[in-house]
């Protein structure tokens, strides 16, 4: 297993073995274990002392299901604090089977507004660095990139890119990888480590995995036990099998079940329940399809080995293809939240945050900030899809925009503005689902519905059925998820096998076998909690050195003095409680 | 003494005696103290719970010389921690003589759009409070603001109001009063207290202070006695004695003294030297109106009773005004940070932030920052100018430098930003200054001279000469000018006093034996550092439990790695230097 370093001072880039010390860790484990030791919390995140580091989970690459995630780690010019942002893509499988268990970008360019690309490829058993000139590939929408790309590197390759909004230097862009149909539009995107990334002068990173040895298994039978229980376990439960939930609606299925619970942020978190929610549900989005294109469309994969397939493609009314993937929170940030009902504005806001390099939740809580200040109203696709233009142009507002939700805020005088730690809320309403609130306030990413989605009990009995108003033990509930999840985040497993393996206990063994079967480990389901609590007590510790200590683990007071229609709650969680999820961490 | 609570919510007032517990306290003592007490440190500052209190100092409105100051507090929403800022104005000796202690405006305004004013008068000897409707008043560069008051009250009125930029809900927005000549341009104007009294839909508070009582003196003798050594030490001082450094050329005397000590800010914080700092230093302004007038102008008192007289009138090339007063910081802040060394231009922005209310050292420091980000050219006057329009008007552009400088540098991905606590740095570089640097470090308020003015031993030799390069020592030195200051700013006194009192015991003891006769207090030097430590006790837990703790006392990092020319320094005081400034308060 390789460490590979990239300097972006003088372009070189080392290649050295993993240090043994780091063997068990991968994904958000290692990510967020070497910026913590590597990166000085107080630097700022766009100068020279930052680093972005990529690391595929630890059985990401083997022929595990739904597991070819890669995590992407900095110093988040967005939160100020550490951050882990993950996608599903052909990319994190490819890292992971060339032997790199992390790919570390160091430095800081010499020369402003020039940048380079790296292609990674298989020298013998050794991968091997070449910088380009990618100059030449800045300034332009990424579809007008990816296939450029392509072009010359040839079919085989993968790519991890950034957008206009990185160049920017916007607190609110992703990192973006290719989907199974070469499109741009797998995104790592919260919490501003595209940026990160356009600071380094790095604007792409290809790979080519031809020659690749593949991902080392220490025990191939534990293994293939640990995925054949997994495979089961996602093929049975009524969330993720076949012509499921997911496979049919998308994640999108979830805006009329929010709706339901009164906990689909309307407005700018103004109310639980949105009137025009039925028409941008993932049953529209499935039905508008079944109009346009003359027939029933399940979803697709993301990622190579996923069989979930959970991402959609919305299409126009002629039939062809609009974006994808329209997923929940993006449909929600974008709709719901911006008073938007129309599934077309919505595909077309959705696709340009994907061309211009825009995380979707930040942009939609952004404008539905914007919309509260009186910049447009409340419903005004047309003048939202022109904001999202103004962000990847970078004019003055859409620079304000793309400084994200809080941002907004700042510059129009909004105090109703939905964030934690400067990251803008997901598609979860705290007020009416307390335990999600409690993640968001304490995680350490900033509000983060999937660093501990206890949506799974609360509102989809997952594990049992949790009443979503009650804060009553909630506080632990959000401490075992986050930790469960930080292991999850490690593992490369996309975050949605949590609903088979919580309900599953065969699954959750499989999840273990199959990381036992690479690592030649012995965990138990208490070593997960426990690895998982050692990557949240490293990255608490960062962001404390960086100045965010436990009172940034606070929701922002309107909700503690608003209450939110349809069920007049207040976020009612006590400080105390608040606290007390990672008091003894 | 009354303490006067004015509720916007319900647009009504509560007139009370002032509690025994609070006898001792006058301006930011008293300001600090309210705030901690009265502010949820986690509330948004321009929510219903934040609260903006007026306080004079403990000898305000007596006849101690040059003790006409008002301190402004709140919970800034620029820094999001506690925030103290005052002005030399009548308005202070008067609200001090009728009795007022101190001035809480409470609550949220249920209508928004909507301002209202409130008039202060006496009944018998009770203040009296009454509310009129000033949206009329709302929206209009201040000079069309103020006249049209003092022709509703009267001439003897004081005024204190708030401006465009307040009215926009900026971070950079100032609480302005009148001034001797009735212009708007005495400034509390730091930290976005403005905005806070805009939110509260308050745009302004007039004193008909008719037949007020006066402030009563306990120990007559010997407040005189120390009032006679106060005007002594003043009148003797080089610095402050009549057509000494501050009464002929003003504050911006400093210009080339701080530019040949290497530590004049320039272009962005990216030199202590400007080559353009005879062009605009106070000789300059001096020699101009002397040309431009055809006589020597010294300069005149911003306030009642202040015989150091340190204002200045910029004139026109055809001998009009421009505009009063052109600080030493502000001259620096649109000229050198800017890279500007057109005094017109610089007069002209000056103007602009007194008519806009715009805090002067925000504004230059975040035009030098949008000027690094490429808006445009350093030097570039007239872009500048229409900057500061901009600002006023509230175009997006405007509103990013609304936001101040550490916005500037969000939006633009600008990593040398001069901030701390997101306050912009004032005139006097921490690397060729090593003393101020831990002042700005280290103190409540973000990046302020005036918490702790080491240039007074540093630069100025005031004390005796200390190495200004040197870190040695200059923890101690921060800590004790910090406490010296928080009493200072709390007896009333202007800053100023500092030095003649600090070279002349006998004024040190004035000002002890004029607090002492107003109040019977017996206080000693030793009172004066534990009661200036005892507000920073307190100004530091609401800023911790806010979120602002230690790791929050640091430089921004571009100043540990870029060396300054022309010393070729970096801000060389260790992390653990600056938590010792506090360590064990």
């Amino acid at each position: 297993m390789w460490f590979v370093r990239v300097n972006m001072t003088d372009l070189s880039a080392s290649i050295e073995e993993a240090p043994e010390a780091y063997k068990i860790l991968g994904g958000r484990g290692l990510t967020s274990t070497l910026v913590a030791q590597e990166v000085p919390p107080k630097s700022h995140a766009l100068g020279p002392n930052n680093k972005l580091v990529f690391a595929p989970g630890i059985v990401t690459g083997t022929s595990a299901p739904t597991s070819a995630r890669i995590s992407v780690g900095g110093k988040s010019p967005l939160t100020g604090g550490i951050k882990e942002a993950n996608a599903g893509t052909s990319w994190a499988a490819d890292i992971a089977v060339m032997g790199i268990q992390a790919l570390i970008v160091e430095g800081f360019p010499k020369e402003k507004g020039k940048y380079w690309g790296i292609s990674v490829s298989m020298d013998g058993s050794k991968p091997k660095v070449e910088f380009f000139d990618a100059t030449e590939y800045a300034g332009k929408p990424l579809p007008q990139v990816f296939p450029d790309v392509y072009a010359r590197f040839g079919d085989r390759i993968s790519i991890c890119s950034i957008g206009m909004a990185a160049e920017h230097g916007y607190g609110n862009s992703g990192v973006v990888f290719n989907d199974q149909a070469k499109r741009a539009s797998r995104y790592a995107g919260r919490g501003g480590l595209g940026a990160v990334m356009s600071s380094k002068g790095l604007k792409l990173i290809v790979l080519k995995r031809e020659g690749a040895p593949g991902v080392k298994i220490v025990d191939h039978a534990l293994f293939d036990q640990g995925r054949k229980n997994m495979i089961e376990a996602l093929r049975t439960h009524a969330i993720t099998k076949p012509k499921g939930g997911l496979n049919t609606y998308g994640t999108a299925v979830l805006v009329n079940i929010m709706n339901e619970a009164g906990g689909l942020p309307t407005r700018n978190f103004s109310s639980g329940r949105f009137e025009g929610a039925p028409k941008i549900a993932g049953e529209a989005i499935f039905e508008t399809n079944k109009q346009r294109i003359g027939k029933e469309l399940y979803n697709h994969a993301c990622s190579p080995g996923c069989i979930i397939q959970c991402s959609n493609t919305f299409h126009k009314p002629d039939g062809t293809e609009h974006t994808s993937c329209l997923e929940y929170e993006s449909d929600w940030a974008l709709g719901a939240d911006c008073g938007i009902d129309n599934l077309d504005q919505i595909a077309e806001m959705n696709e340009l945050c994907n061309n211009y390099g825009l995380d979707t939740i930040e942009t939609g809580v952004a404008i539905g900030a914007a919309m509260e200040a009186g910049v447009i109203p409340f419903g005004d696709g047309a003048g939202a899809i022109d904001l999202v233009h103004q962000m990847g142009k970078g004019t003055p507002l859409g620079r304000i925009l793309g400084g994200g939700a809080e941002m907004v805020g700042r510059a129009f005088g909004v105090t109703r503005i939905p964030t934690v730690k400067g990251q803008a809320m997901p598609a979860y309403e705290p007020r009416a689902v307390k335990g999600i609130g409690i993640t968001y306030a304490t995680t350490t990413m900033g509000a983060d519905h999937t660093a501990g989605y206890t949506i799974a009990p609360e509102i989809l009995g997952v594990m049992g059925k949790q009443d979503p108003l009650s804060p009553e033990g909630k506080a632990a509930l959000s401490r075992a998820f986050q930790a469960t999840t930080a292991f999850i985040d490690s593992s490369g497993h996309c975050l949605f096998i949590a609903f088979a393996i919580l309900d599953i206990a065969a699954g959750y063994q499989g999840m273990l076998d199959e990381c036992n079967g690479v690592l030649g480990t012995n965990w138990t389901a208490q070593d997960i909690l426990d690895y998982g609590g050692k990557i949240l007590k490293i990255e608490r510790a960062f962001n404390e050195a960086a100045g965010i200590g436990k009172e940034a683990d606070r929701m922002p007071e309107f909700m503690k003095t608003e209450p939110l229609p349809p069920h007049n709650q207040v976020f009612d969680v006590p400080d105390e409680a608040l606290d007390s999820v990672f008091g003894d961490l």
